[in-house]
């Protein structure tokens, strides 16, 4: 009979390789059960999203194969538990994304919207801040328009936000509490108070990820936020030129900062060529070429992506169906490569946390 | 011999279309000389922009030969003199004019640079102040990157900041104080306090137009620049979609509350389709169409005019020559008519101002 050393053994040759170690060392493997005819384990990756889980299954077999019985069935459940959180501040949301840009208007929130949506399609649980006072767009893109949150009082008298699902995604925007045919022209200080009630009085439940959906800049809620609460880590997004990257490269100088000091998790090229569909063979880089890779290189912090121009991404912001919610838009594959990526990079950035730790 | 009288009666038949009174009657003509063969004068109109001087000149070529003489030469100066400054506030800055928009990257600083050069263009002395605190654009579309004005103390121990002179504009940037590869992560109160500088402390001279492209949204820099000088008018920049729309409406809700109250001078609407140089007859509208006409609309507002997206628009703003310096390039035309339609909204709003008070 098989023992359940041998099992582990023959795992013991299979390496993550993201976190560069092997599943056993790093605890991956759980209720190994053995029956004459059959070998079942769970494999328990670090995020749902994770791109490797083909490879990572297929060299699970190989090994049993080769250090086990190569005759034996393998039954293996691909299954994840994220880590987190970050502190005891929050303590039901393991990991908190911040999606930022310096420039407006290059898809930050488009970017934030698709990503969430491509988290949750891949089995995670997600919640959604749009943080961006001044230009909220989870309300137009999510179809939204006049939703107003439940808020109730506690017992001991706090307020209790419940946030809106949509799709599957726990969201909050600071444009539901605001009219959209009036100004908000909020000075610094209420705006860092409008946006931290967003993270601490909102009944979030349990998350894997909450992403935020930054202003443009680096201003107020950029320090309130990332001085404020535990972050896991940055995606940036620019567009090609050099007036969008100048501008990302002052925001990614923020997150370096000592005295913030937050994960680049990479960089998102949007914007970055368009195709007409009448000459499919013709790229026109309208906004310049490669800049976002280039501006990974510079940091040394790896390239997410790149999305294109596409009419549908435009039309799917304004019309409350995110391009990830159609099944038939050929963006959508971009979105789920990001995410995949997005989640790698933060499972590498724990690992390193352990380390140091 | 024709008389003075008779030159101006002739001359009181020409209106001035936009502030719909007759040209004596706006005290526009001015040195009226008689000599037997040739009657010349000057009419000064309120804007060397005016796109309607050809137009004036001709009516009163028109009228001179139908009430005074049809055979007489006639020596037409067409001169302008603009209006302002609004109060005693910057005595010498007739003009201030906020480009707004409430969404980023819509081409805000695109459209501020090349209007203030259109205008200068025109005959009209020009200043530009970049207010975008989070995102400067002068300094890589002036290719001005690392400039720094120079500054000094006047005798009774105040700064003095001489803004920089580039393509006959005067030009402050608050990127021109800011370190292009460090964040700026400042709270409201010191934004407006580096803001104010900028229009206080600057030796800007005698101008006809100062022109101050704004940060995205309604926040501490528009409440600042709003209340704290006094302002000619608004010019909206926006695409087609509705999430940028939506910003719109926001930013020009600010102008027009009460405590604000600016007048919009008109809606400008950027990036509204692509036209493949190999398929001239194709335009893409990648971002939807006709948002900013709807917009101006709405708001019973003047449509300013509409710019294709166009790569070497994008491509002069990174390499520090602007559109308008580009003898050759056809999308000078449309800013030369939105410059124009800018001033001639501006008369008009003087003209209303003149009425009421
Ligand atoms: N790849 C793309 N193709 C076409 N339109 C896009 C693309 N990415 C974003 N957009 C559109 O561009 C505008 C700006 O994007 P948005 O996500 O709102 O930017 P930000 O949040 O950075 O201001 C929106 O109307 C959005 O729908
Ligand atoms: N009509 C256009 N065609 C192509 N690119 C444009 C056009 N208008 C603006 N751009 C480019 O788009 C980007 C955003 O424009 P910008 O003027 O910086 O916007 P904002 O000041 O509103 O943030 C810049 O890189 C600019 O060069
Ligand atoms: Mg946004
Ligand atoms: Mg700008």
């Amino acid at each position: 009979m098989i023992t359940k050393e041998q099992v582990l053994h023959a795992l013991s040759h299979v390496d993550d390789p993201d976190l560069k170690k092997d599943l056993v060392t790093l605890n991956m493997i759980k209720n190994v059960e053995i029956t004459p005819s059959k070998i079942r384990f769970d494999v328990v990756l670090t995020t749902p999203a994770c791109p490797l889980k083909g490879h990572i299954e297929h060299a699970c077999r190989n090994a049993i194969a080769l250090f086990v019985d190569k005759n034996i069935a393998v039954d293996i459940n691909m299954t994840s538990h994220v880590a987190g959180p970050k502190g005891d501040q929050l303590p039901n949301i393991k990991n908190i994304i911040l999606v930022a840009s310096g420039k407006g208007g290059v898809g930050k929130s488009t970017v934030a919207a698709n990503l969430a949506l491509a988290l949750h399609a891949k089995g995670a649980k997600i919640g959604l801040i749009d943080a961006d006072i001044y230009g909220p767009s989870v309300p137009i893109m999510f179809g939204l328009e006049g939703a107003r949150p439940k808020a109730s009082k506690t017992s001991d008298g706090k307020t209790k936000i419940e946030p809106i699902t949509k799709y599957g995604i726990k969201l909050l925007s600071i444009g539901f509490f605001t009219d959209p045919n009036q100004p908000v022209p909020w000075r610094g200080p209420m705006v860092s108070t409008a946006v931290k009630q967003l993270f601490n009085d909102a009944e979030w439940g349990e998350l894997d990820y909450l992403i935020v959906d930054l202003p443009p800049g680096t201003g107020d809620v950029h320090i309130t936020v990332a001085q404020g609460f535990p972050i896991s880590g940055a995606v940036v997004v620019t567009t090609p030129q050099n007036v969008a990257l100048s501008d990302a490269v002052r925001g990614i100088g923020m997150f370096l900062m000592d005295s913030i000091n937050i994960p680049l998790l990479g960089v998102v090229e949007n914007m970055a060529y368009f195709t007409p569909a009448e000459l499919p063979d013709h790229n026109y880089y309208i906004f310049g070429k490669d800049g976002g890779k280039r501006l990974a290189e510079r940091f040394n912090a790896p390239f997410l992506g790149e999305i294109p121009l596409v009419k549908s991404i435009s039309d799917s912001g304004d019309n409350g169906l995110p391009v990830m919610m159609d099944e038939d838009n050929p963006a959508r594959t971009a979105f789920l490569e990001i995410a995949g990526k997005v989640a790698q990079q933060l499972s590498i950035e724990q690992a390193k946390v352990k380390v140091v730790s």
